[in-house]
């Protein structure tokens, strides 16, 4: 078996934000980018590379919106070598990437014979001048303290021409690169091989750091990168997830806790382990990805166990099914079919809540609601990532719980006379704007009018002077009807209820929509499909966040549901500026019917 | 590097129906298994695991509807070892096992000596008894040919307690088995422990079969696999998409084109391996899993690629950047147009559609719609995923091209009267069904009604019969208004849509719309986001589906637009039931202005 020292460190690279980023369907803005760094900085990446500056203006900006983070010294700009028969100085591209301003920089080069004089059309020796040149000449920069090669299908050049790809290496390191790292840019290559090239590369430069960047179209990135690190290389590349192109790179999420964990390495993001299961559906979220649920160590079923014996098992020893205790990633066992475990999440939830009276709740009532949410999660609706709305169900459930308002209809209507379909919009804007401009406020169509009519509080209610107080003939509940235009129909659909809710509730004014999201969850056929709708509001004074759902075929509805859920929240949350609040009791019993 | 007998077979052993139906989520009917049943063995896998009819009425039942097929010699039932202080012959669930009536039998039998004393509470001699004498009962039954003893937490065991889980293989081998199946219960080994380990039993054993059964909680199972094959097993266990507890099984859908195109290991399903891409998406299909798009080797994106500069290089010669041919396992090569995405991206598609006259295009309008999408793409708009919008856009950009259909205006109006917030649907399921009834189609709520107005062809136009023609005064080309109801805002919509295009174009009845994904694309303010819609269409008769995509601020109109796209991509890609396909200069003419 092998041993390996207990303390050589290994460093974490991430490539999230560039090589993840060329993934199918991801499209990270630079205000998604600067979230994603932030937070691969707090969990203790040792490097970020943030993006490729000299080919792509959304890079450029980027890193110049980062360079005021107290982070930015562990970003990483990314370039290639220079172009073939031109020189390292009077390259645009590699002045682009010096231009990033950062201390480490990341260069790519072709690293197998085949590549170089078939794919790029260059002399093998032209290939090696130009690794050489871009390295001194990026390394000489007064900013950089350290320069990074990919060397581009390493492994494969390798086994087509070794003594070629060792002098890539060779190239790189008198140029003074850092690090060399040896790519599997196709994903082809085996663990074994893996582990024998690279222990060959650590031989023949000992004086140099040694690299690994898999991409997963064997599905073995993991355990190539891993086999890498056992064959001396001390630094893994790869992203959050896997994302990244075709079957995506190295999965960090897997291998951080491998090395950590299983392998007892020393990495620097260690002691963070336990936000794992968080940084993973962070990225998942910004990069609008659907999560994983079999994912390894983080994903929802990671650690849910659904047969009879497994589960009898673990009840005696967690460890009988188990090889690491969830909470060091963050993340946590489950039980699938188990009453027992389902009600100790409710009497949980209720007791977070301070709803009180835990023998009411045991007795039967968190059976209930357990019942009723297993129900309705089997034909799809979802309470997962809806804190408050799960409190609000608790509430009503309770029996002494009065909404401050209810909603008792609404109306949206769209129309939209000049439509441009997805491809005609790109001429529309050329017409606009010219060849090269285009402006987000002009990708709005058609008129959206929405019209809520709430039953509420008198404001008058609210008002501490006696010469406001409510007449014999006045009624402490009153209906509102209101309109309102808006953008699309949250916009509108929200901008109409506030109407409605502000003028009881002023406090709602100091609250936003953060946050909408969509998902479909029916695809049987996707035109009747339930959809799921998340929203996120926060108040601004407070800085408090809270999320809430609503489930129905019809998106409008699904979406008002989520809203009214959102500002029903936002009420009970502010116990100062609403009457109700103050005399529980009077304002309840006058308000509308229990739910 | 490792050098294999290019001819050892290797067993491929599926278990997609036992162990891989323990995945959460997964719900397989006795008709879902033996239609899946039926695939794998037409597919070629070896051994195929029905079930445990000693634990599973639904198994049992299994069996007994599948003694009729001819693939019938390849199923496998599994089960257990006898309890422990019992008998074989009078082992209730030993005894199910042999009437499920298959030749092979599988038991899994604990092979650690922890697990033994401290989870089973049997001594360690008793537990080797357990194993011996059921592995005899069963060989000893008339009509078993074989016996599989799946040593569970083999590994773990044998780093625990070497000598005694050899033992355990010992007192299988006694019993008679066919093969020893070193399982990796908990999924934490390493591939290099994996190699000993195998390696250790192989060369313990030389008489016979050694196999492996992996689990993914490392994300390693596909390699642990190949690791066990180098280190001389010759079985395989796995699922088909990695399907199974907590992370699931080893993938087969990986690990077969890694043993037959890599590794070059014999398989007897290796002839139909261009049938994987389908056996994965069927599997899906009928275990009613999404397909992953980054899945190894069958994935939509698994050959796909969007970096300007790979693209550049596949154009050469597509190994520049894969390993295999996608074709060799049912897969196709794809290119995203994207941001990232250069000229070639643009011709390529160009050329693929047929547009004609590269030069044209690759004299500057290449660069031009380029530079366009870029722009777009830099405030949020999204091409990427809907190849069909782009088509369309290559196609209006290209300046001979008119539609076939221009929607003038659209309306839609939503109300909802008993409005039921995220948390009080709880309540109004159980008044309507009770505590545990729910059912998806009351998730209704709310009325929904669209209004399209569209210039199509006159139906007339399409009729062959004289008397049909048009008259002098009738117009070639006419407008509809139509209205329906719907589900929703996008049911309603297409559903007005298509009564205002099918009587011009009858072929869109075979039309469906498959799904539908929305996203937000701008964060600064949730309510004036822009909002990106895809949809995916399919043809049901010849099952082509395509992508398309429409992004505004208003949800409603970015819908519109994509669904705009979807109709009239149908229409172009059916060229005999249009009028205007087989007139295009007439019909054009008349038609509408320009984009």
């Amino acid at each position: 078996m092998l041993l390996l020292p207990p303390t050589a460190p290994v460093l974490i690279y991430d490539t999230t934000l560039r090589d993840g980023a060329q993934g199918e369907d991801i499209s990270l803005s630079v205000a998604d980018k600067l979230s994603i760094f932030a937070r691969l900085a707090d969990f203790g990446a040792d490097y970020i590379e943030g993006g490729w500056p000299g080919s792509n203006r959304k890079d450029a900006e980027f890193f110049a919106a980062a360079a005021s983070s107290p982070a930015f010294p562990r970003l990483v700009a990314f370039g290639s070598t220079r172009r073939k028969s031109g020189e390292a100085s009077s390259d645009p591209q590699v002045a682009a990437l010096l231009a990033a301003g950062t201390e480490s920089l990341c260069i790519v080069a072709k690293a197998h014979r085949w590549q170089v004089t078939d794919i790029l059309s260059a002399s093998p020796e032209e290939n090696l001048a130009m690794i050489e040149d871009t390295v001194s000449f990026l390394s000489a920069a007064p900013n950089s303290k350290r320069v990074f090669v990919d060397l581009e299908h390493f492994f494969d050049g390798y086994k087509w021409d070794a003594g070629y790809s060792l002098a890539c290496c060779r190239a790189a390191m008198e140029g003074g690169a850092a690090s060399l790292v040896l790519c599997d840019t196709n994903g082809g290559t085996t663990p074994w091989e893996v582990a024998e090239i690279t222990a060959a590369v650590v031989g023949e430069f000992p004086g140099v750091g040694v690299g690994v960047h898999c991409h997963n179209d064997m599905e073995m990135a993991v355990a190539n990168s891993l086999a890498a690190v056992n064959a001396g290389a001390n630094l893994v590349q790869g992203t959050i997830n896997g994302i990244g192109e075709r079957t995506g790179n190295a999965n960090l999420v897997s291998i951080i806790p491998s090395l950590g964990l299983v392998m007892r390495r020393t990495l620097r993001c260690l002691p963070n382990l336990p936000q794992l299961t968080d940084l993973s559906r962070f990225v998942c979220e910004v990069a609008n990805q659907q999560p994983r649920a079999s994912q390894p160590f983080v994903g929802k079923s990671a650690h849910a166990h659904k047969g009879g014996l497994h589960v009898a098992a673990i009840q005696k020893n967690p460890y009988s099914y188990q090889f690491i205790d969830p909470a060091d990633v963050g993340n946590r066992q489950r039980v699938l079919v188990s009453e027992l475990s389902g009600r100790q999440n409710i009497l949980r939830q209720v007791k977070e809540i301070g709803l009180g009276n835990e023998e009411e709740w045991a007795g039967g009532k968190a059976s209930l609601i357990l019942e009723r949410v297993k129900a309705l999660e089997s034909i799809g609706f979802s309470f997962e990532g809806a804190p408050a709305s799960v409190e609000l169900m608790l509430l009503h459930a309770g029996g002494t719980y009065c909404s401050p308002f209810r909603v008792l209809d609404f109306s949206l209507i769209v129309q939209d006379t000049h439509l441009d379909s997805g491809s005609r919009v790109v001429e529309k804007q050329r017409r606009r704007f010219g060849i090269n401009g285009a402006d987000a406020s002009q990708l709005q169509s058609g008129s959206v009018r929405a019209t809520v009519n709430v039953r509420t509080v008198n404001p008058k209610i609210l008002l501490p002077f006696p010469e406001c107080e409510l007449s014999a003939d006045e009624d402490p509940v009153i209906e509102r009807l209101d309109v309102s235009d808006g953008n699309g129909p949250v916009d509108a659909l929200s901008a109409a209820l506030r109407k409605g809710l502000e003028p009881s509730f002023p406090h709602l004014r100091g609250v936003t929509l953060k946050d909408f999201k969509v998902r479909i969850l029916d695809d049987s056929a996707a035109t009747s499909a339930a959809v799921r709708v998340l929203i996120s509001m926060e108040e601004e004074s407070s800085g408090k966040t809270w999320d809430t759902v609503g489930c129905d075929r019809n998106l409008i509805s699904a979406s008002m549901n989520a809203l009214v859920d959102g500002y029903e929240y936002a009420c009970i949350q502010h116990s100062s500026a609403c009457a109700l609040c103050e005399e529980p009791e009077a304002g309840m019993k006058l308000q509308m019917e229990k739910a």
